[in-house]
């Protein structure tokens, strides 16, 4: 009997350093994937159908969303963006932990079809460190980062909707909260009730 | 600011190698403590008040009893035994772990003062190797056994009562899964909410 994978959704501000906390925590794991998701815009070079993303057209993804075929959908920049509920299903169905690095918004989305999800908000230690880390990587302009500011400050706001936070002050404690949150979230006591026949 | 420690409640039927795991779990942390029990019976040599136990008379004992000072209590063999709440929030509030290793019974008393409690029950893969473990150990009688099998099959009845389930197949991954849950439980929501100002 294999046992089914958890479906973790992590949110967070820009800067709070999340994919690094993620990778650090998947290192050497077979058990943990990113889930792949669907968008409308149009392969670059070198990406591949069902690797970085699923390539579709508007329609099928209009297609998709009327189906309710995704477990969360947003648009960016004139494309759209979404999780395909099938492909997480089968993932969680072979045993596979999977991830959804998304916004509060896509976090809110997926909770309504997968209330099971474990959420998880990863923060840095303040926001006063989030404004000197995001000035340090030099890739913002003042305003940018003004902005980004602004609106984690609206995403802390939701934090109580998120079943843990993680304070992202040091990469490698944060990653052994995040994989012992994997860990304790499969000791659940409902889903061992097999063992108590 | 020293972040509170947490209450773990352990459960589990005889033989399912409790104390094996949570002292593995425990090595080489600071942070984790046994809370010492209050009893009745007399200290036997070598015993240190506050050690081994808080030694009481019964009188006092009834009077933590009317006072509400224990977060449980039982009796066992004539004595009287129980866990002095005000032992329990000191260490609390030092940013101890505290552990209870208690029955069922007690565990649900513990529950109704101490709500925030994490409840973990511990187990063997199945009832038939709990069997095997007990008759391998050759401390029972065969009718003792068969006693501790039906209070296992009891026991195992209010296993939806506890948080989590550790099946204990292997102590090592037990005491991993045990570290974990007392990690994750240090990164709940609720307990992060003064980083969110």
């Amino acid at each position: 009997m294999i046992e089914k994978g958890k479906l973790f959704v992590i949110s967070g501000p820009s800067g709070a350093g999340k994919s690094t906390v993620v990778f650090k925590a998947m290192e050497g794991r077979k058990d943990v994937c990113f889930s792949t998701s669907v968008t409308t815009r149009k392969p670059r070079p070198g990406e591949m159908d069902g690797r970085e993303y699923f390539f579709v057209d508007l329609d099928r993804f209009k297609e998709m969303v009327e189906n309710d075929e995704l477990l969360e959908h947003a648009e960016y920049v004139a494309n759209s963006y979404g999780t395909p509920r099938a492909y997480v299903e089968e993932k969680l169905a072979e045993g596979m932990n999977v991830i959804l690095d998304i916004e509060v918004q896509g976090a809110r989305q997926v909770n309504e079809k997968k209330p099971d999800a474990v959420k998880i908000f990863i923060i840095p230690p303040s926001i006063e460190e989030l404004e000197r880390r995001l000035k340090g990587r030099g890739t913002d302009t003042p305003r940018a980062i003004e902005a980004r500011l602004i609106r984690a400050r609206q995403e802390y706001r939701e934090a109580n909707f998120y079943d843990y936070i993680i304070i992202n002050d040091d990469a490698e404690r944060a990653a052994k909260e995040l994989a012992a949150i994997m860990l304790a979230e499969h000791c659940r006591a409902a889903d061992k009730m097999d063992y108590l026949k």
